[in-house]
């Protein structure tokens, strides 16, 4: 699958992706980068992405590397996700970096470090357990 | 402040909020009840709220006791979230029962129970730690 | 079994358990009780419960239900633990107070209170996801 | 301080680390390498290193940068922890990565990576937000 078709996978898969103009830039089986681009949506009064735009982007995000590897019809749900917030996301869009750490037979476990655009360090970071076939969520 | 000032106060100040038609139901200094409308936002195809609008329910949740003690003045800012998603939602409402467990002077800890309406079980739970004053976010 | 016979087994399966004193008060299928005594092993200096052993009372209190329901034969692993440490746990014994909040056919959800012995409020609240069968750990 | 100095430190600090023969192989201010060794106390009947004593080695490997930076007279302490394991460690021992990813005012985070002596792939991934000052555990 391309990004673009990727991309419309997820806003289909995720309206609130959608909505926030999520992007996939680049996608294999076991990384994504995706881009959330600033918007009154996603941007809190002051101007910084808030908590839940970053949030839509890191589960959005390990999503992708999971289409890649099924041709786009990955049965996987998330079970448990966590998100440490470490400095304003700025104004500009957000870059996600996901990366699949480990793939078992019935879950696994991936990470997403997230930047401003322009910033060298993270705003975020999300740890999290997916499990396969007809799971939670 | 009344559920109808919380519900306006927790709009402007994350934007997604207000898109996914979350309200107030009912607030004090530990405590609050808040909901998810079923939307076109927030189910996924098939018909179940998707984790993204969850998360969002939660984090702008634990804020709202945090208003309520302040009087919307709160400056207390997530540092990390983690939610467990228990068994689908369902595409009805989803109510969000949210509980400070602890009020430090630096920090503060909260749960979110979340369920879909009619159901008797919980879809999700979520646990966050929060920091005063500029903190990270 | 008994709460005798799932000390036993507990403190066989993991030995740090046995090291420091854990005992189960009370069992059933879905909840446990369990009591970290106070000891040169589980204080730090100045007297208050470290964080690793609060850590190791979670994690094998939640075994306990599991044991029961199987008769001590769970193949049940811990996925991931998350604990927040909320006040000092004091230098009495920690009682912990677990429940099965979910339990599927692949995956559990537990949560954990713990409350040093003499003290109304909670000293840490684990969470935690168990999969079943050969799964990780 | 030298690792020498670091490993009694955190021995004094933490009993349970000393008991489990926890060692500082290398440590910075941002960063360390610790050893779990093999034990009866750390290993679980079949030869893995359990559960608690993967959390206690990842739990006392975040503190050391913070000795380092302070000369050992640290105050910190942690707030939240979360772990995943994601494979057995095997029956040799374990090596802990640690690295602070932020140093804030108030708080910091930090992650460590776990992996079985001779083994390329990580057995356990942790991450952790620390509070300054006189707060919580």
């Amino acid at each position: 699958m391309t990004p673009e078709e990727l991309t419309r996978r997820v806003r289909e898969g995720v309206p609130l992706a959608g909505a926030l103009g999520i992007e996939v830039l680049r996608a294999g089986q076991d990384t994504a980068l995706l881009r959330l681009p600033p918007s009154t949506l996603s941007l809190r009064p002051g101007g910084t992405a808030s908590g839940p735009s970053l949030m839509t982007l890191a589960d959005v995000g390990i999503w992708v590397p999971l289409l890649v590897a099924t041709g786009g019809a990955d049965e996987t749900r998330t079970a448990q996700l966590q998100i440490s917030f470490l400095r304003p996301a700025g104004d500009a869009g957000v870059l996600a970096e996901v990366r699949i750490v480990r793939q078992g037979r019935m879950s696994l476990y991936a990470e997403v470090w997230m930047r401003g655009e322009g910033q060298e360090k993270p705003c975020a970071h999300a740890t999290s357990t997916w499990l396969r076939a007809a799971g939670p969520r």
